[in-house]
Parts: C-alpha cells; sequence; structure tokens
C-alpha cells in the first residue's frame, strides 16, 4: 500500500487543485471527504468509478476492513490537515469520477431547480431536503454553485447519490416541461403569486427556487405555470431559501 | 463626537469580550453588526436600551442621517475589523442591554423550544422561521448556544426583536403548559411517533426541537403529549433540524 507523508507531494498537490472548479474540470475528478460520505460513496458508485481512498493510519485501523479490493493510500496527519477543507478533518477521503453528463435527460418526477443559488449550505441542504421529501432531481442552472464544491458535498451528506444532480441550461429544462405538459412553479414573489397551500399534492412538476438576493431570472420567471409564496404571519422580512424550498417540497410533493 | 482609531483602546478591548458568554455576562449588554441589525434594534428598542453605535466614515456618511439622538462613535477600518466577526464586517455595530429575564413569563400562542441544539446557524435560522410564521417566541432550553452568539444574531436577521426570546430550563417551561393544558408536540423518533400531518393547525402549542445528534432530553420527552415525525420518502437519512422545525411549523400553526 503505498504511503504519503508529505504535503509537498505532486500527488496530494494535484487532489488540492480539486478544490476549484477549474481543477475539478481539467482532472475530471473530484475529492469527498468524511467518512459518512465515503460510505455512502461506497454503497453507491461503481468500483471503477471510484479511483482512490486517501486515509490516516487511524482512519484505516478503524474502517480498513470495509475497504477491501479497493485503492487505499495512507497519509499523514499533515496531509489530510492539508486536503481536508474543515478545521478538525476527519483523515478519510475518496476520489471519484465526475458524473457525465446526461446526453438524454428525463424529467419525469418532481425536480428541484436551482436558478443562481450562490450560497453552498444552503445548495447542499436543498439537496438533502430534496431526497428526505422524495424527489426525482435537482437541476443546477447556470450560476449556481457546483455541486462539486466542498461545502456544497459536505451539506449534501451524501444524498446525491440518492436521487440525480444534474448542471445543465434551465431553459433547456423548462422546454421539456412545457412539451410534456408538466406544471413550473416559480417562486418569484408578484401580484399574481399563489399560496402554496393552494396547490394539491402532484407528483410530476418542477419548483424554481431563485438567487436569495434577485430572485429568478425573469427569461425563466416568465416560463413558470404559476408563481408560490409562503405566507409571512410573523414579522420576519423573507425565509432562508433553503426554508423555503423545504416547506414547499414537503406541502406540494405527492407521496 | 468621539473618534477611536487605535483597535489597542480600552473600549474596544472591553467590546471585543463581547464575543464570549462570559464577557457579555460580565457587561450585561451585546454587540450587534451590520447596518441591516443596526436598523432593526433601531426600530424595536427603547433608546434607554442603546448603549453605543460604532461606525466607519464610510458608514456614518451613509447612515448617520437615521442615527440623530443617538450616541455614535467613529472607528477606523482597522477597528471595525477587529471587532466584526465576519471577514468583511460592514463597519456598523450597535451596543445594547441585554434583555432582563421575564420574571412571569406567559407561553400563549405558539412557542418553540429548543432542547440542547449546538449550530448556531440552524438556531438562528429556526428564529427567523419561526417569527416568519407568526410564533409568539422561542425559547433556549439549557444546553443550546445562546441568542447573543454573534453567529445566531446573524442568522436570525433581527426576528429577536419581533417575538420574544427566552433562555429557561425547559422543564419549567413544560410545566407551564401542562398547567394550561396546552399540547406540547416532541420530535422524537419513536415507535409512538405520529406523522407530522395528522396534527390539525392550531394556535397554542409548545413545539419542542433535540439535539442535532442525540436528539431530546428524554425527561423532556416523557412530558411530551404527542411525537411528529416527518415520513422521509427518499433515502435521506434524516433532515437538517432547522428544515424539520420550518416544515413542521408551517404545518401545525393555524394562521
Amino acid at each position: 500500500m503505498e504511503r504519503i507523508d508529505s504535503k509537498h507531494n505532486q500527488q496530494i498537490k494535484q487532489l488540492k487543485k480539486l478544490a476549484t472548479p477549474k481543477g475539478r474540470k481539467h482532472q475530471q475528478r473530484y475529492l469527498l471527504e468524511s467518512w459518512h460520505l465515503v460510505q455512502e460513496a461506497l454503497s453507491a458508485l461503481p468500483a471503477a468509478e471510484i479511483e482512490m481512498i486517501y486515509a490516516t493510519d487511524d482512519q484505516y485501523l478503524e474502517h480498513g476492513s470495509k475497504l477491501s479490493d479497493l485503492p487505499v493510500t495512507l497519509i499523514s496527519d499533515a496531509v489530510a490537515q492539508e486536503l481536508g477543507e474543515t478545521t478538525t478533518p476527519q483523515g478519510i477521503f475518496l476520489v471519484c469520477k465526475l458524473q457525465a453528463p446526461v446526453v438524454e435527460p428525463d424529467y419525469h418526477g418532481a425536480w428541484l431547480l436551482l436558478d443562481q443559488v450562490q450560497d453552498p449550505g444552503n445548495i447542499g441542504t436543498m439537496v438533502r431536503t430534496a431526497d428526505a421529501a422524495g424527489f426525482a432531481g435537482v437541476v443546477f442552472g447556470n450560476g449556481t454553485a457546483s455541486p462539486y464544491n466542498g461545502k456544497v458535498l459536505r451539506a449534501m451528506q451524501g444524498s446525491q447519490f440518492h436521487l440525480q444532480v444534474v448542471e445543465a441550461d434551465l431553459k433547456a429544462v423548462l422546454d421539456w416541461f412545457h412539451t410534456k405538459h408538466q406544471p413550473i412553479y416559480g417562486t418569484e414573489l408578484n401580484p399574481e403569486a399563489v399560496n402554496y397551500r393552494e396547490v394539491q399534492p402532484q407528483r410530476d412538476f418542477a419548483l424554481i427556487m431563485g438567487n436569495e438576493g434577485n430572485g429568478m431570472n425573469p427569461v425563466l420567471l416568465h416560463q413558470t405555470t404559476k408563481n408560490l409564496y409562503i405566507p409571512i404571519t410573523g414579522h420576519a422580512e423573507s425565509l432562508n431559501v433553503a426554508i423555503a424550498a423545504a416547506v414547499i417540497m414537503f406541502r406540494i410533493k405527492a407521496d
């Protein structure tokens, strides 16, 4: 088993570059951190997609028995600290291939569409919530943080392995929904917006969440079937975007 | 108008201590950061509770006209950087008195009770969501992060000025609900737990959210009227605590 003790090792330097969109695009792979996410990847991915597991001695002693037949490289605590994006990394990482883009997407079921959503924590939480609510998938539109961003990955808690995660131009996605006559719900506060409680629970639809500050892209807004709002009965000015998405998803998605 | 240019100034050193529970308790005051929160405080608090506003030249030029009759101290950008808890502080702060403990609390209306919830971002988001959902207040039980913690304050977005925020022993709070025969809903997954959708929307109740990892304190659990669960139809293992709280609050709170 290979062992890397120096954070100046070339392999480690390459892995560090996976923290950026450019590095991931160039190397066509990404890095997952923590035993929870490594486990999720192991149970979801075909072995061919897993390139390498990096573990400190402690982590290998604890989990090595569940890693048989998989390529493992041991790393020092200093290397783990260098690779980790949290202040106290657990010391276990997995590198796997970027998902290939879907050629002919099929958006049956309930889909969450993210339109220029910025905050990685909110994005990851929305994917995790969509998973829990039984959504078929989440589309990351242009201008939305990447699903392979470290903070997004941590907040998703492995949900990217349970539902479909697609990066796509939302205009094309909405065209698909129009062609299939499936409703598209926006979340832009405007005079025609409808109380979300008036929408009957249903199985096939798209729900678009817009940018935290600026709301939805007007071009997309124009294509919505209805815009939904959550009545605020207190004095808060607004809801956090992940909270609003959760309240609507759990209300309008039929089991 | 006084002006402080050095971060070694005694007054600034005292203000820095407000970042800790000990410092706030000792000085009986706390620090709010950003123009949004300063505005919320100005519109909510009696002038006597506001001790001082600290603003950089830029912030004072922008907002000074709305600060008439209030005590203002100008600070340098370096001092703002020292006081701020974010990487790029706006440069405006307000110091106000800690809220006096309520002697005879009245828990009519809907209340959110936090039992050893740890994450400040989750806590603040729950207060903001409870405000939006029209809750009367939030009780911070023992072991829950302080409502005056900087991250909690930022995530609350000023909602502490719109609803009641109480720090109390939850056992005593539950006694109040029992005496008044008002329902107490827990959120502990156990065999008797009830689907949250089966609870009719109502006006007066307590909803308890437990610790992110360990759930609810068994002593409190024993006092609940019903435990609620959110059915997970996908493959996510669980929901984020602030998401779960939001889904239940918006469902069971009558307008």
